[in-house]
């Protein structure tokens, strides 16, 4: 069924036009109609416009009445617009049925539209990386996404990697009516502290990252212990943490190590291996749903069921 | 003057151990005495060995009787163990007249220290990497060290950089009775939102990292900013941000436009140039004591008097 997608830049100026072009002829070959903003384009140092420019092309798309607002590509520039989105105009828009999807730096947009309004946006694909991407879209991901514009996703479901099992879940885990959060880990964690932060108690927190060196993903899970926040969630969940380079320096400290030390300060069952992060596979999450979460075997199930 | 310095590692593991040796050479040729510490040269993963290790060597040189305790490196290690740490030996090994010197990742603990006890330590050199350089240390940093061991420093001065003069500051500045207090962004950032944060009020803060670039920098001074700690501080001070590199993508977005920003979104003046941070040329600087700041010209002065 033919659908409305609306393409803005609110992050970083699209560098590479190709991948970009290559989204729209994707998504318009799909069967879509693509608009896209006037300043998807834009660019302004390292942004796809300057502060004002950008927060106009978010108007916009809230007004756009689009079954999807994409984000063309992430990068940095929305913490420091915080003060400035239309939060009040995203919670109508997205109640009138404009689903905003996204990820990377749009963590903190939806990270702070939960947290200033409840509404409920998807972390999942940026237009040039994910649809835009030579060789064609990763099937799980456009079939993730073809779901939400139909209205038909109710939920995933990954295998827990064999390697990594936490402890204590030999019997299996179900949780009910938890709400689902997170994004990207250094995103997510620039908002600590801030009136940008939403309190979520009993919720599922996923978590991903890029580039990051584990010591420095240590660092930021530390600060979210130490803040209390893992103890006061029903689980966390690592989607994929890509893009790293483990240093002679590190002699054996790696991401699994981060993983073992945080599990032993935390009674949190921490799980791994969601599909989901700066990879082509992955699946679209809706960030503020009320979720269920199930493992049984090696198998994880979260469910959020017709939203 | 011989005084009696106790050499430990509190965070990353040594691996330049030349660099440690001629370090431990220096200090002994300029008349020193040189306590090491038994796990100074300890290793596990990337740490100077594991936790419960590092924690130990954290209460020797607590318990070590030194005038100065002296960290042979930063790198990582310090924010994972500050829940353990001996806070109270810490301060009575303070009050008793031990000066904890470090930087970097000894942030975390100078500032929970500051949190939990309101005890004063110096941001300043390290072992390897300031006294174990190749072709000698710096001259103004050594003097500073020599001065702080023969309790003689009472502040510091440096000239604003030319092209940098905060607007509004053509009368000149004079702020007094302000805590200092700071160090490196990253690791200060990383403890924003957690029981180690310092509710720190019309202080002065200053700030210095490395390797990171200002769109990093510029995040983190966001979070800072949003959670308001920016706004209630009389003076934000910019260390030295090195060892940074820009790219193509950044058109024109640097270090100035980071600084151009915050400026723009904070009454509180902000000054940079301050000799500190990851270079050979740095001041010593006592965290948690009151100073005065004053600006006359291009000229900053920060004075603590006899501590």
């Amino acid at each position: 069924m033919k659908k409305h997608i609306y393409i803005y830049s609110p992050s970083s100026a699209v560098r590479d036009k190709a991948a970009f072009r290559r989204g729209v002829a994707r998504l318009k070959r799909l069967g879509h109609e693509v608009e896209l903003d006037p300043d998807a384009l834009s660019s302004h140092q390292r942004f796809a416009g300057d502060d004002p420019t950008r927060l106009a092309s978010i108007d916009r798309a809230a007004a756009s009445g689009a079954d999807v607002a994409l984000i063309s590509r992430g990068g940095y520039g929305l913490t420091r617009i915080l003060s400035g989105l239309p939060y009040k105009k995203l919670e109508k828009a997205i109640a009138r049925g404009t689903q905003f999807v996204g990820l990377s730096d749009f963590t903190a947009l939806q990270t702070a539209l939960l947290a200033k309004t409840g509404a409920l946006s998807w972390a999942g694909p940026a237009l040039g990386e994910d649809f835009g991407v030579e060789g064609g879209p990763d099937d799980i991901m456009e079939a993730c996404f073809d779901d939400l514009l139909q209205g038909q996703g109710e939920g995933t479901g990954w295998r827990l990697p064999a390697g990594d099992m936490p402890q204590g879940l030999e019997a299996g885990l179900s949780i009910r009516d938890a709400q689902l959060w997170g994004g990207n880990l250094s995103v997510l964690v620039s908002l600590l502290g801030t009136p940008y932060w939403p309190e979520v108690k009993g919720g599922v927190l996923f978590l991903e990252d890029v580039n990051e060196h584990p010591y420095r993903i240590e660092r930021m899970l530390t600060q979210l212990l130490h803040a209390g926040v893992l103890a006061r969630q029903k689980a966390i969940v690592f989607g994929q943490f890509s893009g790293y380079k483990l240093v002679p320096h590190d002699k054996g400290f790696k991401l699994a190590s981060v993983l073992a030390w945080l599990r032993a300060q935390l009674k949190t069952p921490v799980l791994s291996g969601l599909p989901f992060g700066h990879v082509p596979t992955k699946v679209l999450l809706p960030v503020g749903a009320k979720v269920e979460l199930a493992v049984d075997g090696r198998d994880a199930f979260l469910v959020w069921g017709h939203l």
